[in-house]
């Protein structure tokens, strides 16, 4: 398990490395099982405050283990309970990421294809090589990313989710950003210093105020405008109250560094 | 009928041209009902993957028949059951576009006004030629584009709808790709030649995966993220049971061609 | 009252401008009471069609007042009845933008940050001078902008908006108008102009149109397709049987301007 993920922390930024570079990161049994334990894992350190995921090798990550499916077909169902379990097994893993209470910041190079390409758009931020591909093309072999497609047409304008989906066809980088799909752009070279950068300005801020608004961000998303505001009102009503929070505004009024017990 | 919307079809792609270039394509009653009468029949028709609609004469399509509508003021009730039946008639023409099987893009030139614009928001995809405007200035009349809105206001962002909205003012085809209108943009001379190309990718693919794709795009839209991945989970295993997606992804692990049924 | 949010009418436009440039027009208690009272009055008004806020001084609006609310803390139970009043007052000034019949234009400049952002994304419409920063930046001090975010992540897309609520950076203009939280850009000393520009062609069209339009706008944008049809296919039922909306019409096929009883 360990070295599926590998896991590295540079202060208060934990960095997940997707470690399997000869399939190009695909998302196996045994891969999606190490990024599940990786993130329960994260759930409950306190230590944490943002998490960069990132592939190791030529790619961020490909998608699905192609042949492990195929495998699954020798079963005396074709596979069905297999791939049930299995779709079953990927969504939950894309939902721990907005679950999560740090920010997961995708470091993407190389390709994010199919269910790679949905790891990106579901994790919060994300910062990309020049030069990097993002498509779902799943259509190409007659299998629709119908799972990538809901992370991915909550993060791009209708029509482009429609296009990608239908063509199977890449988007570059630039375009990447221009639609929403990512934050951020880096020279090759440059890549893990720029994604670092974020990770630690995020990091930098009061764990506690990150983690109360990160979920209401999804909390609310879906609610109409009074659910909405009735919710976050209440949010910052907490968060007003926090020993840190006085301090942090107080200090802002003193145009002084504020002094966080956190 | 058959006149007023052409249908030509190209191998397996089916191409709906508006026919009346005097009223600049006009949504009348009898294009309303050629429109929905082809709807119909390409929903029935297995051989064609994909639809374009486009318009014949200078303009895609400039929005409803002002002097039919006209017209319709002479009855008894000043027109109020007939506005009624018309907005309904053209609200279900324009929800059969997304209910398609096939992926439909509006190839369009000129202009794409009112209603005619409300058709291009409809459609899956949208390729323009470069020079095309597109606004929704009932206003300019006194008559506020509110169905159109609907279409519209599910493509781009809020602020750009509601400035197209309330002061009629078109935005150019290089501004409607920016904001998630347009897909594709090409000079007036290739128009049809990039279209047909995006068609034609489209129409290369498993018919059978990008319709289950293509309604399970709409179904999940509105759901929130746990029932959407509960929605698609069970598409993509049905998708995964299909003989052409098996050999679909076994072609792809051999390097091959796929020999697909279909 | 007065002076905190005062009033200038140029023909059917309504210029309110916040007057409390010493604390870069700061959401006092006053200042939400001045903004209430003001809307309250133009919900009323019907001679006034547009409605443009902005800000005197150096900056539009840079959030809420953070002294009055240290100063909330001296309460017995440490300033929570006070906040829970505070942010539901806050919320209540924010929803009365898209609730008045009249459009509302911010015209920003200088900065916009936290609850100085959420009234820029809360108007319908926002024109912006060349340099104008935008923030949502309390998670420097520990205060995440939870009620700013449900208007921000309205307006631009998901990726867009975590990152500017957790780094707490500025966007500049260009930015802004590319993401969608404004629609046009000006040169500072043009800002002004630019604004009535936009707020006069509102204010030319029938203001009966605007308002009804206005409304359906914000009903139909969380239902579902075939409801959001249903409903706006009934107001363009109405809109239709107006004297005024027959009159345009008929100007329009016979190319002459309205005479528009309004």
């Amino acid at each position: 398990m360990t070295d599926l993920v590998i896991r590295e922390d540079n202060g208060a930024v934990a960095h997940l490395t997707m470690n399997s570079p000869g399939s190009l990161n695909a998302l196996s049994d045994a891969m999606l099982a190490a990024l599940k334990a990786r993130f329960s894992e994260l759930a409950e350190d306190t230590s944490i405050k943002v998490v960069v995921l990132r592939g190791a090798g030529k790619a961020f990550c490909a998608g699905h283990d192609l042949k492990e499916m195929q495998r699954g077909r020798e079963a005396e169902d074709q596979g069905r309970a297999y791939f049930a379990d299995l779709f079953f097994r990927c969504a939950e893993v894309m939902q721990m990421i907005p679950a999560l209470p740090q920010p997961v910041i995708a470091e993407a190079h190389g390709i994010a294809t199919a269910a790679g390409c949905q790891l990106v758009a579901s994790c919060d931020l994300a910062v990309a090589a020049e030069g990097t591909r993002f498509g779902v093309n799943g259509v190409n072999i007659g299998l629709f990313c119908s799972t990538p497609m809901v992370a991915l047409s909550r993060n791009v304008p209708r029509k482009v989710a429609f296009e990608m989906l239908t063509t199977g066809e890449f988007i570059d980088a630039a375009r990447a950003r221009e639609v929403g799909l990512v934050n951020r752009i880096a020279p090759h070279e440059e890549l893990g210093a720029e994604t670092e950068k974020l990770a630690q300005t995020i990091a930098g801020k009061l764990g506690a105020a990150v983690k109360i608004g990160k979920r209401a961000f999804y909390d609310q998303a879906n609610m109409d405008l009074a659910q909405a505001y009735e919710h976050t009102a209440a949010v910052m009503v907490e968060n007003m109250l926090w020993r840190d929070t006085k301090e942090g505004v107080q200090a802002f009024i003193e145009k002084r560094k504020p002094d966080w017990a956190e």
